[in-house]
Protein backbone atom coordinates (compact mmCIF):
# COMPACT_ATOMS: atom_id res chain seq x y z
CA UNK A 1 0.00 0.00 0.00
CA UNK A 2 1.74 3.47 -0.91
CA UNK A 3 0.06 6.35 0.32
CA UNK A 4 1.03 9.65 -0.57
CA UNK A 5 1.27 12.08 2.71
CA UNK A 6 0.75 15.70 2.14
CA UNK A 7 2.35 17.41 4.83
CA UNK A 8 0.20 20.73 5.27
CA UNK A 9 -3.07 18.34 5.10
CA UNK A 10 -0.97 16.24 8.33
CA UNK A 11 0.50 19.18 10.20
CA UNK A 12 -4.00 20.34 9.99
CA UNK A 13 -4.66 17.13 12.19
CA UNK A 14 -2.58 18.04 15.57
CA UNK A 15 -1.98 21.27 17.64
CA UNK A 16 0.27 20.08 20.25
CA UNK A 17 3.74 21.11 20.34
CA UNK A 18 6.61 19.48 21.45
CA UNK A 19 5.06 15.98 20.77
CA UNK A 20 6.22 15.14 17.09
CA UNK A 21 3.72 12.51 15.35
CA UNK A 22 4.91 9.19 13.38
CA UNK A 23 3.81 10.09 9.36
CA UNK A 24 5.80 7.31 7.70
CA UNK A 25 8.19 4.42 8.30
CA UNK A 26 11.51 4.73 6.08
CA UNK A 27 13.70 1.53 6.63
CA UNK A 28 14.75 1.65 10.05
CA UNK A 29 13.99 5.26 10.79
CA UNK A 30 10.39 7.31 11.21
CA UNK A 31 8.94 10.20 9.85
CA UNK A 32 7.77 12.35 11.87
CA UNK A 33 6.06 16.05 11.69
CA UNK A 34 5.97 18.11 14.48
CA UNK A 35 5.04 21.80 16.05
CA UNK A 36 7.56 23.68 18.52
CA UNK A 37 7.30 26.70 20.07
CA UNK A 38 9.63 27.93 22.99
CA UNK A 39 12.92 26.09 24.47
CA UNK A 40 13.75 22.52 24.35
CA UNK A 41 16.01 21.18 26.50
CA UNK A 42 19.64 20.46 26.01
CA UNK A 43 20.47 17.04 24.82
CA UNK A 44 22.05 14.94 22.27
CA UNK A 45 21.43 11.12 20.75
CA UNK A 46 24.51 9.03 21.25
CA UNK A 47 23.93 6.75 18.38
CA UNK A 48 21.68 8.47 16.28
CA UNK A 49 21.80 11.15 13.12
CA UNK A 50 19.06 13.50 13.45
CA UNK A 51 17.66 15.59 10.42
CA UNK A 52 15.61 18.54 10.71
CA UNK A 53 13.66 20.40 7.70
CA UNK A 54 11.94 23.28 8.62
CA UNK A 55 8.31 23.54 6.61
CA UNK A 56 7.11 26.92 8.15
CA UNK A 57 8.39 29.20 10.88
CA UNK A 58 11.83 29.92 11.66
CA UNK A 59 13.91 27.37 14.10
CA UNK A 60 16.94 27.63 15.87
CA UNK A 61 19.03 24.71 17.04
CA UNK A 62 21.65 25.81 19.50
CA UNK A 63 24.84 24.04 19.54
CA UNK A 64 27.63 24.13 22.12
CA UNK A 65 29.68 26.34 19.45
CA UNK A 66 27.52 27.88 17.56
CA UNK A 67 23.91 27.61 15.77
CA UNK A 68 22.13 27.20 13.05
CA UNK A 69 18.78 28.99 12.20
CA UNK A 70 16.71 27.23 9.81
CA UNK A 71 13.31 28.78 7.58
CA UNK A 72 11.13 27.37 5.09
CA UNK A 73 13.10 24.79 3.01
CA UNK A 74 15.83 24.62 4.70
CA UNK A 75 17.24 21.21 6.55
CA UNK A 76 20.58 20.21 8.85
CA UNK A 77 21.31 17.21 10.22
CA UNK A 78 22.28 16.89 13.76
CA UNK A 79 25.38 13.96 13.85
CA UNK A 80 25.10 12.00 16.64
CA UNK A 81 26.80 12.71 19.86
CA UNK A 82 26.35 16.57 19.18
CA UNK A 83 24.34 18.34 22.04
CA UNK A 84 22.11 20.80 20.90
CA UNK A 85 18.28 22.55 22.00
CA UNK A 86 15.57 24.12 18.94
CA UNK A 87 14.16 26.95 20.08
CA UNK A 88 11.34 28.53 18.11
CA UNK A 89 10.41 32.21 18.99
CA UNK A 90 7.09 31.46 16.83
CA UNK A 91 5.77 28.44 16.13
CA UNK A 92 7.45 26.16 13.23
CA UNK A 93 6.33 23.19 11.98
CA UNK A 94 9.07 20.77 10.98
CA UNK A 95 9.85 16.97 9.71
CA UNK A 96 12.34 15.24 11.65
CA UNK A 97 13.68 12.12 10.36
CA UNK A 98 15.74 9.87 12.97
CA UNK A 99 16.15 6.07 13.59
CA UNK A 100 12.65 4.07 15.24
CA UNK A 101 13.35 3.89 18.74
CA UNK A 102 14.78 7.56 19.47
CA UNK A 103 13.88 9.53 22.42
CA UNK A 104 13.45 13.14 21.25
CA UNK A 105 15.49 14.51 24.15
CA UNK A 106 18.21 11.66 23.99
CA UNK A 107 19.08 10.80 27.52
CA UNK A 108 17.29 13.78 29.42
CA UNK A 109 14.05 12.60 30.77
CA UNK A 110 12.16 16.13 30.97
CA UNK A 111 8.12 17.49 31.25
CA UNK A 112 8.30 17.39 27.05
CA UNK A 113 9.31 13.55 27.10
CA UNK A 114 7.16 11.86 25.14
CA UNK A 115 7.59 7.87 25.41
CA UNK A 116 5.73 6.73 22.78
CA UNK A 117 5.08 8.37 19.33
CA UNK A 118 1.49 9.10 18.00
CA UNK A 119 0.58 8.04 14.49
CA UNK A 120 -1.22 9.90 11.96
CA UNK B 1 30.57 20.29 11.82
CA UNK B 2 27.00 21.45 11.73
CA UNK B 3 25.95 23.07 8.41
CA UNK B 4 22.28 23.84 7.56
CA UNK B 5 21.17 23.38 3.65
CA UNK B 6 19.21 25.65 2.03
CA UNK B 7 17.21 23.48 -1.06
CA UNK B 8 16.81 26.37 -3.32
CA UNK B 9 20.47 27.13 -3.22
CA UNK B 10 21.54 23.63 -3.87
CA UNK B 11 18.80 22.92 -6.56
CA UNK B 12 20.75 26.19 -8.09
CA UNK B 13 24.16 24.19 -7.91
CA UNK B 14 23.24 21.77 -11.04
CA UNK B 15 21.13 21.27 -14.25
CA UNK B 16 21.68 17.25 -14.91
CA UNK B 17 18.40 15.52 -14.66
CA UNK B 18 17.84 12.03 -13.47
CA UNK B 19 21.26 12.50 -11.67
CA UNK B 20 20.93 12.59 -7.90
CA UNK B 21 23.13 14.35 -5.77
CA UNK B 22 24.41 13.78 -2.20
CA UNK B 23 23.82 16.68 0.36
CA UNK B 24 23.89 15.20 3.31
CA UNK B 25 24.54 11.72 5.81
CA UNK B 26 21.54 10.75 7.59
CA UNK B 27 22.82 7.57 9.56
CA UNK B 28 23.02 4.48 6.92
CA UNK B 29 21.47 6.82 4.74
CA UNK B 30 22.07 10.08 2.03
CA UNK B 31 19.83 12.79 1.57
CA UNK B 32 20.11 13.22 -1.93
CA UNK B 33 18.17 16.65 -4.64
CA UNK B 34 17.78 15.35 -8.27
CA UNK B 35 15.71 17.12 -10.87
CA UNK B 36 13.79 14.67 -13.14
CA UNK B 37 11.84 15.05 -16.03
CA UNK B 38 10.35 12.82 -18.74
CA UNK B 39 10.12 9.32 -17.70
CA UNK B 40 12.44 7.07 -15.89
CA UNK B 41 12.65 2.80 -15.49
CA UNK B 42 10.72 0.67 -13.83
CA UNK B 43 12.37 -0.99 -11.16
CA UNK B 44 12.56 -1.95 -7.54
CA UNK B 45 14.86 -1.93 -4.57
CA UNK B 46 14.55 -5.29 -2.78
CA UNK B 47 16.68 -4.25 0.17
CA UNK B 48 15.54 -0.72 0.69
CA UNK B 49 12.99 1.35 1.69
CA UNK B 50 13.13 5.11 -0.96
CA UNK B 51 11.51 8.65 -0.15
CA UNK B 52 11.11 10.95 -2.12
CA UNK B 53 9.82 14.59 -1.08
CA UNK B 54 8.50 17.01 -4.26
CA UNK B 55 10.16 20.71 -3.77
CA UNK B 56 8.90 22.00 -7.13
CA UNK B 57 6.95 20.58 -9.83
CA UNK B 58 4.67 17.54 -10.21
CA UNK B 59 5.96 14.05 -9.64
CA UNK B 60 3.57 10.58 -11.21
CA UNK B 61 5.09 7.76 -9.65
CA UNK B 62 3.96 4.54 -11.67
CA UNK B 63 2.82 1.48 -9.72
CA UNK B 64 2.02 -2.00 -11.28
CA UNK B 65 -1.78 -1.70 -9.12
CA UNK B 66 -1.86 2.30 -9.99
CA UNK B 67 0.00 5.70 -9.44
CA UNK B 68 0.89 8.65 -6.89
CA UNK B 69 1.17 11.88 -8.28
CA UNK B 70 3.11 14.31 -6.05
CA UNK B 71 3.35 17.86 -5.61
CA UNK B 72 5.27 20.42 -3.42
CA UNK B 73 5.22 19.43 0.09
CA UNK B 74 3.90 15.58 -0.75
CA UNK B 75 5.86 12.94 -0.11
CA UNK B 76 6.01 9.50 -0.62
CA UNK B 77 7.74 6.41 0.68
CA UNK B 78 8.09 3.51 -1.81
CA UNK B 79 8.76 0.28 0.17
CA UNK B 80 11.25 -2.28 -0.51
CA UNK B 81 10.32 -4.65 -3.44
CA UNK B 82 7.87 -2.64 -4.71
CA UNK B 83 8.08 -1.85 -8.77
CA UNK B 84 7.58 1.83 -9.79
CA UNK B 85 8.24 3.96 -12.39
CA UNK B 86 8.88 8.36 -11.66
CA UNK B 87 7.62 10.36 -14.55
CA UNK B 88 7.55 14.00 -14.70
CA UNK B 89 6.04 15.87 -17.99
CA UNK B 90 8.03 19.19 -16.45
CA UNK B 91 11.17 19.59 -14.73
CA UNK B 92 10.36 18.43 -10.93
CA UNK B 93 12.46 18.71 -8.01
CA UNK B 94 12.78 16.55 -5.51
CA UNK B 95 14.65 15.23 -2.31
CA UNK B 96 15.33 11.92 -1.95
CA UNK B 97 16.05 9.83 1.18
CA UNK B 98 17.15 6.61 0.69
CA UNK B 99 19.99 4.20 2.45
CA UNK B 100 23.69 4.49 0.96
CA UNK B 101 24.64 2.56 -1.73
CA UNK B 102 21.60 2.04 -3.40
CA UNK B 103 21.27 1.70 -7.07
CA UNK B 104 18.69 4.56 -8.24
CA UNK B 105 17.72 2.30 -11.44
CA UNK B 106 17.47 -1.15 -8.55
CA UNK B 107 18.30 -4.39 -10.59
CA UNK B 108 18.08 -2.45 -14.57
CA UNK B 109 21.06 -0.52 -15.37
CA UNK B 110 19.54 1.58 -17.98
CA UNK B 111 21.55 4.54 -20.22
CA UNK B 112 20.09 6.48 -16.89
CA UNK B 113 22.18 4.63 -14.65
CA UNK B 114 24.58 6.65 -12.16
CA UNK B 115 27.60 4.60 -10.73
CA UNK B 116 28.73 7.34 -8.24
CA UNK B 117 26.75 10.18 -6.60
CA UNK B 118 27.95 13.66 -6.59
CA UNK B 119 27.91 15.38 -3.57
CA UNK B 120 27.24 18.86 -3.45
Amino acid sequence: MVTKINLAEKFGRFADQWSPKIVADLNDSHVKLAKVQGEFVWHSHADEDELFLVIQGELTIELRDGQVTLGPGELVVIPKGVEHRPVAREEVQLVLIEPKGIKHTGDVVSDLTVHEYARI
